[in-house]
């Protein structure tokens, strides 16, 4: 069994780096609550952006489920910029564009379920950004890359 | 995307029965957040009892990965008896008897997640019901099934 300590942390839990390579997110943290039982071959994570940190904009062919544990924030789905907030259940399927930002003044933590077997992520093209950027919602969403706090 | 709505309820999840047979738990809802997707065949279900209320007493062959979403409880896993509150996770093997317990006058909501082809659930027999009413704590967790409240 797994106890949550203080501040978002499962005792016996190392805090890990979202990914290895950075200068695709800002202030993310993983925690790995579950991985492989006999009959789940799977890795139940949770994941926290800080208030201003963003997740990795990506798209892979695994599926990932995701159900928001804490705080408030915004996901790009696909084409769409959707409002989240605690208990928001998202399945985000094969090859579907996403990034989570903690952009309402809050944390948003998140448990992420996916299979332990799966692909690498694949980053924007230059004409993916491009096409992003060209929907003013989009827009809108990914500026806060585009300079500091 | 499954919004949360009001009364921890999710937009066009139904809220099941927790089980057909009824008279092995009191006060317990179901609903099914994910089931199936291509890379994981796995359900993910929000469990919630009402505050006085119970799941079954069972054990079984499969997994459950168990993450408390809402209030605090108790739960026996195997031969302990342990306090669970909103973030703990709980890993329940193999032949594990479990059961929570909504007894400190709050909802128990909790996320589990289960492979979706799986084994039925089998019910403690006379014997093993003794064995946990030899233990004081394990008594004193399952005596509420004695009586009314």
């Amino acid at each position: 069994m797994l106890r949550k300590q203080h501040e978002y942390r499962w005792e016996g839990v190392d805090l890990l780096r979202y990914k290895e390579q950075d200068d695709t997110f800002r202030d993310v943290t993983r925690q790995v609550l579950f991985r492989n039982a006999p009959d789940i071959p799977c890795e139940w994570r949770y994941f926290e952006v800080a208030p201003g940190g963003w997740s990795t904009l990506e798209h892979h062919e695994h599926t990932h489920w995701v159900v928001i544990f804490r705080g408030r924030g915004e996901a790009l789905l696909g084409d769409e910029v959707v409002a989240v907030a605690a208990g928001d259940a998202v399945e985000i399927p094969a090859w579907t564009w996403h990034q989570f930002r903690a952009n309402q003044g809050e944390e948003l933590g998140f448990f992420c379920l996916v299979n332990s077997v799966r692909d690498k992520v694949t980053l924007p093209r230059e004409e993916d950004r491009a096409r992003f950027l060209a929907n003013p919602k989009i827009r809108k969403f990914l500026e806060a890359d585009n300079g500091e706090e």
